[in-house]
């Protein structure tokens, strides 16, 4: 019994910056296209506190209202938005085969990668124990949680420095785990840090274990990495802000990515050695990884895939 | 007698939406920019209407109202905005030299180019005669003045198809000239352009001549180029729209270029092969081409010269 299979022109997979901004282009040139929003709608934007450096915003803008933004943007255009994830895709044919939700197949002509990254844990078993009962990966989500209270953060770049401030405004003490002799995030965050009264920094130190009561995390016990000297830090929160690895695994078997999963894309172009399938956004850019350039490229591969339809319509 | 030189971090040439996001990151990144504007302050979405892709704007925005945000946001952070235009620029040396205004020197230890593009002309004696006296290549800037009047338009792209809509709402009836049987732009475009009563498109048409009485457009003679037919269109405005041409020629000594003068950048990069100096925008993009597009090359290249910078630091 042969099913009647669902098959649009233009399918987006994933719904930050990158996804959005292929969706408006994408809409705009009527390809009618398709979003699976993934299971975090909005992307890591979500979990972001204020967005200073997305020009059009000279006031700034919090991250979730700035999606909002943009999932408006794309649905003015038409774009057909729908919250689920894809599980599985087969890339081997004309037609590209997508797996949503485990259980529906979308055929599609062209598909937009724009999957984004996710946040790397420590993998400690002490931090996956209380993972959402004092441990989190986001500031912005869970900060509100842990008012008047002492955390700990660890991580020593750009996010790592903004969320420690975003904590500092909550928390009456915020101390800041960073591994080496200096941060790797920019001067100006770095500044905003070392300018903020209550985040005591501790270089040189790592996280051994984190410490609760079986419910809740009541202590961190870290360890400096030349001296080997151990400590415990009083706190209820435990926050981990050391990097993102890309959503690419479900393209594994068909898409070119480097060691850490970044998904290789044709120079200056968001196209792929498969046809018709283009890849935007962080899921394949580990240099920049600023919402803005993500924006840049959903427009490039809007723009690629419509090109691809028109010449591959000519042809037929 | 020795002069000194105002010498700068960062030397940014352009204020369209590649200059004001480099601007935003670079200051925001302690790099100090200066930014020399150029002629056309705000770049070519100065001269345009309705911006309805750039993401963040869900109910659209006018060109010049989105210029002026982009300008807020870099001079919040910090950036030193001059009004005025580069002459020349030396780039044979570690540190860059830039002349403004052909006579003042600014040192720099980077640069990034974000000069965009300029609208092509036709090439007509009669086009440049009436220059500014009927004829324009803006239509947003000139359109008032034709109001309740009767224009001719050229071209069969984008732009082309976004003024024709634009000088539809202003005049009684606006004559599109294309040159092929069809035209270049979007679906979307052409869909708004056809669906607009009073505009009236003559393909395999082309411009003979801009008539006037001496002191304003009156005509304009076509010819259709299958046909050779010729006739004279009643009109007051003659507005040209066939494309661009980027604004790099102060660099032709220094940088690669292909053979229209787009600058070529090293692959996803903004680099060029002279150290510190970087390239986004319109002036290396003929692909993509948009707003958004070029805001993210802005970025890459911030982000590319303060890494030069820390790097260059570091070694010294």
């Amino acid at each position: 019994m042969a099913e009647e299979l669902e098959h649009v022109k233009c399918l987006i997979i994933g719904s930050g910056p990158a996804g959005y901004t292929a969706a408006i282009y994408a809409a705009r040139a009527d390809l009618k296209p398709v979003m699976i929003t993934g299971m975090q709608m909005g992307g890591q934007l979500t979990s972001t506190t204020d967005v200073e450096n997305f020009p059009g915003y000279p006031g700034g803008v919090m991250g979730p209202e700035m999606m909002e933004d943009f999932r408006k943007q794309a649905e003015r255009f038409g774009t057909d938005i729908r919250f689920g994830y894809v599980s599985s895709v087969d890339f081997s044919g004309p037609v590209h085969k997508v797996v949503v939700d485990e259980n529906k197949t979308i055929l599609a002509d062209t598909v937009i990668v724009s999957t984004g990254a996710s946040a790397k844990w420590l993998g400690l078993p002490s931090e996956e124990k209380y993972n959402g009962f004092g441990v989190s990966a986001c500031a912005v989500c869970d900060g509100f949680f842990f008012k008047n209270q002492e955390v700990v953060i660890v991580g020593a770049g750009d996010t790592a420095a903004e969320e420690a401030t975003y904590l500092a405004k909550l928390c009456t003490k915020v101390t800041m785990l960073v591994r080496r002799d200096e941060f790797r995030a920019s001067k100006a965050m770095v500044h905003r840090v070392l300018n903020t009264p209550n985040i005591e920094i501790l270089y040189n130190t790592e996280t051994k274990e984190i410490i609760g009561n079986g419910q809740t995390v009541t202590a961190v016990k870290v360890y400096n990495n030349l001296t080997k000297e151990e400590q415990e830090i009083p706190a209820t929160g435990f926050f981990v802000a050391i990097g993102h690895k890309p959503n690419t695994d479900i393209f594994k078997d068909w898409l070119k990515m480097d060691e850490v999963g970044y998904i290789i894309t044709h120079p200056d172009s968001t196209a792929t050695d498969i046809e018709g399938v283009f890849v935007c956004g962080d899921a394949q850019d580990k240099i920049y990884r600023q919402a803005v350039t993500a924006a840049g490229t959903g427009c490039m591969a809007a723009l690629e895939a419509e090109r691809y339809l028109a010449a591959k319509e000519y042809q037929e």
